[in-house]
């Protein structure tokens, strides 16, 4: 299959979401270079508008369809790209009707209501999401705009290994959360492109390494929505990005659960950032293969920092201090 | 009493930090001018190097010191002074000394720890901490580093007032937290050079508002260590810096302890920024008082963000959303 997506479509991503994302900025830290034994850059995503990295892919689709003249954009998601497709939406004039499960987090439910959207709850499967998405779909003309198999989604979100690579343009290596592997494949195209002999890595939790098991199997398996605590990775990847990832990735780091609360807590005291689980799984699938990535410069993305400040008590119940030094 | 620094000072010290500590970055956030019907400006000084503004004047007092042939410096400090001290003695090649509440938390000695320092443990009474930083100071020698009243702190934590009017002139208005006052008087002889309009707040827990009693009564009223959240701001305000306060403050606005923590939680979902209870307090005061700051464009410090994660739990245990939904 070729590639969805070029270069040339991630440059025209970037001028579609400039006036509504933010440019964030690289972040380094002397103590946690020590710790890693590594030189790392940070891209906080976690700072971008709607407190993650889907605030880009999402203004990218939407751009395109508001010049197309749709009125109005559905999708069903749990969180980060609901509340991005919102805030895109509103900014482009757009309607939004976001299909979300009755259980996810308040605080997702009301970063979403909180950018003007109109919230359709449904039961907790992924029949009643697609279901419950059709119907309203139906009643309102509304067009569709999914997480990641998409060009433009994927397009938007390789705005940050532009960015990433304009900022700091002798990174050795790239590490890539891997959820559906939209921001993944987008990063790829831009980085591949701006720096031919980077090396490419993605980061799963061990406990959803579906991407990685594709890529050995050399066909998509479908994650059986694991119970790691990065919710935002449970996903299985999609077939435009898993096209663009086997072509270009060296290969996926797994963490543990252990490991990537271990990587959360490095990140809250250290970078003094807010990151959700799912944004600490790179930095933790970097220290768990510090002997692979030796004397590196590597790039790390913090995909998100939608995090429910309830439960932040549960994530480093136990020790996080020794946790810290053991790394 | 005079005032024990000028504002040539607070530009003297700024030379002597300027390759030690960061120059923070002002933040902003719509979400949050939104909440708080004000235009907010953040200085997160959680984001400075050893997590706290602390740095700032530790490193102006060390500079001083070593220039003038000490060879090492002690302070007895529960936390972001010592931290602070003991980065700023390294950075010059000092010896450290810090004598610390055996209660004192892990995270903060573990930091105290990394930059170098020799700790000594102590029982967490002022009069340990004075017998035992006492006892240091006859062994090795070291000269005393008071974690506020002292002008080359002052002049050092100043140098956030000269960075918040250079970076955004039009501030109308600032909101500083007061523990020792510090930093509070160093921002406010800054401020009022380079704006002499500027109106110039305090910032206190209600359960620690010492200075602002000690203001009405126009001598220092001690403070009784209440059990407030802001662990940062138990402490009585000091000499020196309760003069310049008299003559620059108009006022000091108060918080609740649970309009403290909902700060917080504001802070974490909004900015994604880690903040100790102590950062939140001036984001709580402007919020608690937003009748007498109707229409300004509002400075705030968040002075700190060295906080145990293993703590967090209990600081948003409560409805953190709803909290965050009332204000």
């Amino acid at each position: 299959m070729p590639a969805a997506i070029h270069y040339q479509d991630v440059v025209a991503a970037a001028a579609r979401i400039a006036p509504f994302c933010h440019r964030t900025q690289p972040v380094t830290s002397h103590l946690l270079d020590g710790i890693a034994g590594l030189r790392l850059v940070f891209k906080p995503e976690n700072l971008q508008r709607t407190g993650s990295f889907k605030c880009r892919g999402a203004t990218s689709a939407v751009a395109v369809l508001a010049a197309a003249g749709v009125r109005a954009v559905a999708t069903h998601s749990a969180g980060n790209h609901g509340a991005a497709l919102a805030f895109a939406a509103r900014a482009h004039g757009l309607e939004c009707h976001v299909v979300v499960p009755s259980t996810a987090p308040r605080v997702k439910q009301d970063a979403i209501e909180g950018y003007g959207a109109r919230l359709v709850l449904c039961e907790p499967t992924l029949a009643a999401r697609e279901t419950t998405c059709a119907a309203v779909m139906d009643q309102t003309g509304a067009v569709l705009v999914p997480p990641y198999d998409h060009p433009d989604i994927m397009a938007g979100q390789g705005t940050i290994g532009l960015e990433m690579l304009e900022d700091t343009p002798d990174l050795d290596a790239l590490v890539i959360p891997v959820g559906g592997g939209g921001l993944c494949a987008g990063v790829c195209i831009a980085a591949r492109h701006l720096s031919p002999r980077i090396r490419l890595f993605g980061a799963e939790p061990l406990l959803a390494d579906d991407a990685r098991r594709s890529l050995a199997a050399g066909e998509i398996i479908p994650s059986t929505y694991p119970d790691t605590v990065a919710d935002g990775l449970r996903t299985s990847v999609g077939e435009l990005p898993f096209a663009i990832l086997r072509t270009h990735l060296e290969d996926i780091l797994t963490a543990t659960e252990a490991e990537i609360l271990a990587a959360m807590a490095l990140i809250y005291t250290r970078l003094k950032l807010v990151v959700e689980p799912s944004g600490a799984v790179g930095l933790a699938a970097v220290l768990a293969n510090q002997d692979r990535l030796g004397g590196l410069r590597v790039g790390i993305v913090l995909s998100g920092g939608n995090v429910d400040p309830s439960r932040l008590g549960e994530f480093f119940l136990s020790e996080p201090a020794s946790r810290g030094r053991t790394l």
